[in-house]
């Protein structure tokens, strides 16, 4: 992917609490704008905030105050102050679910917790992301908004952009299944089929960012990545909230580049630094599907670097092979006293069910690899069943039907009583 | 279907300020039970409250200190008070969006609100009714929780009986496409096939239900269906507060059994009764597809009756013949000045879009209907734009794809800039 490192701040840019981009690698800072590599190291640029002014009481308070979605935290993202007036998906304080009997068939006995994002409005944390996203792209004047996906985050972006009343543009492999088009073209942008694989549509899609032709179009995870990036943090500050302003022990969150994960890092330091919250102990732990398991394997054999692989999972939102934060998301499983683990295809199947047939939750596959990787980080005893723990479903199971398809009826019956008992259902 | 008429109440009951069943048609009452029709007449029964003990403003400020869902107004339902306690799914608390881009697209300058029920736990608003039915369950010691559906209630008793750890038994046509039964299946419960067509399913559960091998079991649209249907009322409660605690003049509703509508328009007079909103006029107007449109059939006719029809639409989830609550929705759009109005399946999948690409909301074809049905109301004239509109969308546009499947790409390229320059996209 071609690295753009020019600077085009403007300097009236109002994004709340956000002072600047900072390197992650050198610390080199260069004004906000629609950048996301250092000029110095072409290391990945993050927000810099400064929260110097905030006293915690007070912050408490407001946050309380706010309204029932991400921006009660606007204090705390890249977004102007008045965010929750403009026309957005306002997603976000989703369901904390108390997943009782969850905890009891897997032998948790210090609080297990679903953090059910499948609650947003276009049903996956992709919305957070995207909304953050938004936010910059108008402050940056960009009248487009655009990705390559190949699932949730198209529908995110298209529905958002609508909303927004920005034109939207979204580049997927043009031999995409048809449910997954339709999900994204309902929103009525552009959805332009690129011949080729997913790899040939990033490949354009930088191409189009360095191009006159992309004036004026914000990528959300190229361009805009380093504000998208952080919409990942609310799942760490609601958590939090939702558990009485206190830290989970354990939390599990699925791997797709990392970036989640890394974020939700940065969002609970962030409570701690700020006085939200007691600072205590917490171990994170990262899941991955086998079929793309780059991180896992990396963490079990003891490596700091990912070496990339090929994806082969039902897994899709997370089969992203050569993960960009794999490295970071290392360090912060081995630095929490964490760990990252992976499962199969079966037993990400098998995870679905048990949270649908426990708590109701019908969850998208990769919400099947926290649950499945939960089951199995306790049963390894790496997992402490004593202690508070939350699970991620980022996505909604009905984006991928496909992997229950098996279920079906439980019995056949002719419409009258004789039929009935003779299958035992009485 | 076999009418029940014994009332086997038990005197212990607390479902809070539900004080006993009343007849809609003939006012007899009995007390709370597992029953649905009137001993004396047949009508149906509803729950009778007593509310006598509120104090406006006291009732006002403990609902807006509870719950982010429909347990906020549980001193307005027939539940105990500590329902939030108990593991259910929290429905409710929907967004209600401020649709500018659609008020414009429609002419309407005095405000126009969608309610989005597809941010429910199983998105559709059915979660609010079977909510009500479990607790009612629960209260007459019930252990089965069941129903006969062919969509979105197969899904929302699934899965409140797996949170609630009740067993669960859904009956459907045998024949159900396999996404449908999909669905249903994944929360584990028993999922029967009946040989038949859907009367035959609903023959035989009625048959079920007045059999010993029915004990213990809740049917939440038949022997539970007077608490079911006063889940409805929860949407004009959240319409009301969110508009802050105001009536809306105008609110569009679709119509399956009709049952929804009229508790909307209970649940807004109960609100102006406890001193909740100011006494205003307001309309309510009724939305069906014209492929199964018998109650707006009757309407324009000025009929008083309904004469059944045989549904034939895309909207199945409002696909109902001969909807028992029709006469009375009759009266009530004619008593508020209201209307009920139909629109094709063409016109519903043209609203679908229309949502979708000024809001960013993917409704199902129910919210095709209320939408399309919106339009047509506002162009002849009927539906004042100048006052405050409500147009609810009950459902989830995933759970109806194939209503949108001829939506695609707008474009295919190869991946290079010539090839998008070529196409217009820049
Ligand atoms: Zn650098
Ligand atoms: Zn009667």
């Amino acid at each position: 992917m071609a690295v753009q490192t020019v600077a085009s701040a403007t300097p009236t840019v109002d994004l709340g609490p956000a002072a600047a981009l900072s390197c992650r690698e050198c610390g080199h800072r260069v004004p906000l704008g629609p950048v996301f590599a250092c000029e110095e190291c072409f290391g990945p640029l993050e927000i810099a905030y400064d929260f110097s002014a905030y006293d915690a009481e007070e912050l408490r308070q407001r946050i309380e105050a706010g309204p029932a979605n991400i921006w009660r935290y606007a204090p705390l993202l890249p977004v102007p102050a008045d965010v929750a007036d403009k026309p957005n998906l306002n997603p976000g304080w989703t369901k904390l679910v108390d997943a009782r009997n969850l905890a009891r068939e897997l032998g948790v006995t210090g609080g297990l917790y679903v953090k059910d994002d499948s609650g947003n409005p276009t049903h996956s944390f992709k919305d957070r992301v995207v909304a953050q996203a938004l936010e910059a792209a108008r402050a940056f004047g960009f009248t487009t908004l655009s990705c390559s996906s190949t699932g949730n985050l198209a529908g995110a972006v298209g529905a958002a952009a609508a909303r927004a009343g920005f034109r939207s543009c979204v580049f997927i492999p043009h031999d995409l299944e048809q449910g997954k088009v339709v999900m994204a073209a309902v929103y009525g942008g552009e959805l332009v089929g690129i011949q080729g694989n997913y790899d040939d549509v990033n490949r354009f899609c930088s191409e189009l960012i360095g191009d006159p032709a992309g004036e004026g179009w914000g990528f959300v995870n190229v361009n805009l990545r380093p504000y998208y990036a952080e919409g990942s943090k609310t799942l760490a500050y609601e958590v939090c909230e939702q558990l009485g302003w206190r830290l989970p022990d354990q939390i599990v969150v699925p791997i797709a580049s990392g970036s989640q994960l890394t974020k939700i890092d940065k969002g609970l330091r962030e409570l701690v630094e700020l006085g939200l919250v007691e600072d205590r102990p917490y171990k994170i732990f990262g899941a991955q599907a086998l079929g793309c398991s780059p991180v896992s394997t990396a963490f079990k054999a003891g490596h700091d670097v990912v070496r990339p692989q090929k994806p082969d999972t039902i897994a899709k939102s997370l089969a992203i092979g050569n993960p960009a934060d794999g490295p970071y998301v290392l360090d912060i499983a081995r630095r929490t006293g964490g760990a990252v683990e992976d499962v199969t295809d079966a037993e990400i199947v098998d995870a679905i069910k048990l949270l649908a047939r426990t708590e109701g939750i019908f969850a998208e596959t990769a919400g099947g690899v926290t649950v499945g990787v939960t089951r199995k980080l306790i049963e390894a005893g790496v997992l402490d069943p004593t202690l508070t723990t939350v699970v991620l479903n980022t996505g909604d199971g009905l984006k991928t039907l496909d992997a229950v398809a098996g279920t079906g009826l439980t019995a056949t019956i002719r419409p009258n009583l004789e039929s009935f008992r003779e299958a035992g259902l009485a």
